[in-house]
């Protein structure tokens, strides 16, 4: 069995340092020091003595350097520096555009929003024009109803300014219903905290919970990079479990027990369980039963159950269907005794891909008064989330109804692009799969596609002479040659001794094929090259 | 001088305690025992052993016990309950609504947005009715001329795409053109940061100075809780420095070198010096003079300088005028090599008051690329700022000029507010100053006043009896007497034994003589049931 390669005694200690991927240049942080002792000399006030001038920058120990983000690292960066040079000197690269295939990003890459949601978004923006007769003629008459609606729900229908900190309650109702309608179970307003996107609410639960680094998460291998960064930057420990690759990305049961164990016996606290359903990066939908198994073992081992659902809307699969943790744990009979849940949505998903309006909540139940407290007060000090994202996040969780006016556009929008994201998934899973030593498992959900290659022992030394991690060699290979920008394994985590990389499922239909094209010419000269 | 009643060895170390009310209630977080244990017998896989049940919330060590931000506080949570029982007994309470002055939040209390920024905010969130015949009889024409701008900015027009982690670099070269125009010294746009308001900058650079509670910075006292609050969350230590209300809250330069002094002989790195300028909570404009003293000791001292600069358009007296640091560090003479300078700026405040987009930008010159390259980290680990929200900060760096068909407009309701707020500020100083026992500084910037209430014996002792602050007894009172919520001094540090509170002059001018009338009854049957 492959992950027992890796089981073993050091595993959960050294997991904070699984995603350090270099700091050895941390070590001078500050300006020259003569400049600072140059122009002290044109002062009245003595120059200090120098050893008291305090580095700028804690020791290698501090949080922040060990936090790494890899969808938005080192290969991003050569990106950018790539597309300013094609801006630059058009035609001087073998491509002549970056494709960004290295984060869930839609609408930069050509998907157009949902017409309905800008339509109330703008006119929430200035409601001076809800009365004006030339409206008639832009809106749709149930986007008109519906801003009215959302103005009328916030305080003196102001939209500039700060709201609740969880949000404003009016648009909490409307999220709270549309949680009912799609669970069947009640949902209440007041456990909604209305956030800038999932990634601030999970920054806020990783605050709540890590007091120090014994105390740790246990988080999926491989695993969205938010996760492995705001444990880091919280001073808390990643405990890994590991999903197996060969069933798909599996999650078991047995496997969290063991790794919990470990943690245990090395004396960390373990506070919480991050799930990721549909995964990311390993595209995965949960099976029901899977899901029950997994909440009873929080139940049992009085493990918050952190539950990363915002690609709920994002299932490609017939067989497969979203089920949310809320629904599973009260369809079992537990309810806010039994069990600490919290579940992130995010507008930046889905088939809207709303990323730039940085819309989402997080659903908290379970928990007691005194700890809510401590929630809302993390709420607090960000004051609220921005009012055009909380809108959106009450729009997703209420869209158009049959009777609508917009109802058929929207259905139509809506279905075009989750069916053509479901063809663009099996053809490049289908790519993937026809290239010499690469192995691809089915996006069943989600925006990803995360292959194994098999890299030749050539390419790994190669990688090695680099001082490169042999996965990250490969993609910066890849994207000098193709414009294409996908982000390796080991930003993820993975079993080591494999390799992979995550490429998002998102290029519109037109440019799949040539990406296939440039992808497939280049694996073959790669391996070319490097074949043993 | 009353600032030496305080000071003294304990001060540096018991800074961190300043804020904290109160943590009796953090005793027992868990849902109750019995619940998990009556549960768990109905489960087939065994209960845990109780001792391994993990607390929920680590001890009181953990920052997220420490830090309170008063703004959002007890007062505010009992205001929002009055608010409930208003709507749900019109009648029951001797006041028919609550006037929220406790946060500079003007469109709640009625302020209009700026019309041109927020037809180009409209438009920008919903592109496709800008080629419509309609849309030139519901905008101005510069509205539309602007979104295009805007929109040809931002990479393939996708106002729902994640932006690059700093912002949008169109948007960015506008706002660096601002700056600029401001302060006749150049700006690169790659020196800024846009975020979700100010407050998230704030954070990110205490995430990235502070490495443990041996790490310090110098913050005045009174502060905005933003700052006790977020550097308890990240376990550094709040080193104060005093502002002297007998002169008008001054800024002085040998406090700030004795309390430097003081931290150090503790073994606290002091890092950075905090200062808000125009003054919040205490309304004071610095003088250049003093701004150039203080950059003087920031260079000296090797202290990085976070400059809250976002109240720079909020300036009331015509003796006093805002002059960024950054353009006084470069009429010094001094360059990024002399000094790590961080300007933080915000839609939330100014004439626009556009507090709930959650725009806004940090300009960060000075450091070395290894620690910019941190901060690029930490930025992109959230992704990036909402886009509506750049888009507003590039308006507000950038509004219409002469000559656009806005300006007329743009310039009267900026004009009106202004001028209105100044005339709020007078009359409420005025209110103030007139009753019994209050004395109050002007607010020549800001949106505050912080007034100083002189409290009779009996009031203190009645507060103590009550396990009151008796700032917060004496605010409290006044939100049940009347529906206005203020902030209490306590909330943002002050000389031992003085007591103040923090009132904005934001209510509408029409509610103004209301306000005075009731506070001054209120005042009145306030002192006459406690005075000795």
């Amino acid at each position: 069995m492959r992950r027992s390669v890796i089981g073993g005694a050091k595993r959960t200690t050294t997991t904070t340092c699984l995603f350090l991927l270099n700091h050895a240049h941390h070590r001078s942080l500050l300006p020259p020091l003569h400049h600072r002792l140059d122009s002290s000399s044109s002062c009245d006030s003595p120059p200090p003595p120098p050893p008291l001038l305090p580095p700028l920058l804690p020791t290698c120990r501090t949080p922040v350097l060990k936090c790494e983000y890899a969808v938005r690292g080192e290969i991003v960066i050569l990106a950018q520096r790539l597309q300013e040079e094609l801006k630059a000197k058009p035609g001087s690269l073998p491509f002549d555009e970056i494709l960004y295939c290295n984060i869930g990003n839609p609408q930069s890459l050509g998907q157009l929003p949902i017409t309905f949601f800008r339509e109330v978004l703008a006119l929430c923006d200035h409601p001076a024009i809800l009365d004006k007769a030339e409206a008639q003629g832009l809106f749709s008459a149930d986007s008109i109803k519906r801003a009215w609606q959302i103005l009328d729900q916030i305080p003196g229908r102001a939209t500039g300014a700060y709201s609740h900190s969880q949000g404003i309650k009016g648009l909490r109702d409307t999220i709270a219903a549309g949680i009912e309608a799609r669970d069947g179970f009640p949902a209440n307003p007041n456990d909604l905290f209305l956030t800038d996107g999932a990634s601030p609410a999970v920054h806020m639960m990783m605050q709540l919970l890590i007091g120090s680094e014994k105390d740790g998460l246990l988080c999926p291998i491989p695993q969205y990079p938010l996760y492995s960064a705001s444990i880091a930057l919280h001073g808390g420990s990643l405990v890994p479990y590991y999903l197996d690759e060969e069933t798909g990305w599996g999650l078991e049961v047995s496997e969290l027990k063991k790794q919990l164990k470990e943690a245990r016996s090395k004396g960390i606290t373990v506070k919480a369980l991050v799930v990721i359903n549909p995964g990311n990066p390993t595209g995965q939908v949960l099976a029901e039963e899977n899901q029950r198994a997994i909440v009873e073992f929080c139940k049992q081992e009085g493990l918050v159950l952190l539950a990363d659902e915002v690609y709920q809307e994002n299932v490609y699969v017939p067989e497969k269907k979203f089920h949310s943790f809320k629904k599973v744990a009260r369809s079992m009979g537990y309810g806010d005794n039994d069990l600490c849940l919290v579940s992130f949505q995010s507008v930046s998903k889905g088939y809207h891909g709303e990323c730039g309006k940085r819309g989402g909540y997080m659903e908290v139940t379970g928990f007691s008064p005194e700890v809510r407290e401590q929630i809302y007060k993390l709420a607090s000090v960000n004051l609220c989330s921005n009012i055009s994202g909380q809108i959106l996040a009450s729009l997703v969780m209420s869209p158009p109804k049959v009777g609508d006016e917009s109802y058929e556009s929207y259905s139509a929008e809506k279905d075009g692009i989750l069916k053509s994201l479901a063809r663009r998934a099996k053809t490049l899973e289908d790519a993937f799969k026809s290239l010499e030593g690469i192995t691809c498992n089915k996006a069943e959900g989600a925006m990803y596609l995360f292959p194994r290659i098999k890299l030749p022992e050539k390419a790994i030394k190669a990688a090695e002479a680099a001082k490169t991690a042999p996965d990250l060699f490969y993609c910066r290979r890849l994207l000098n040659a193709t414009g294409v920008v996908v982000v390796p394994g080991s930003g993820f985590g993975q079993v080591p001794g494999t390799w992979h990389f995550r490429c998002t499922i998102l290029p519109q239909e037109d440019k799949i094929p040539a990406i296939v094209s440039r992808l497939t010419a280049f694996h073959k000269s790669f391996m070319d090259e490097y074949r043993n």
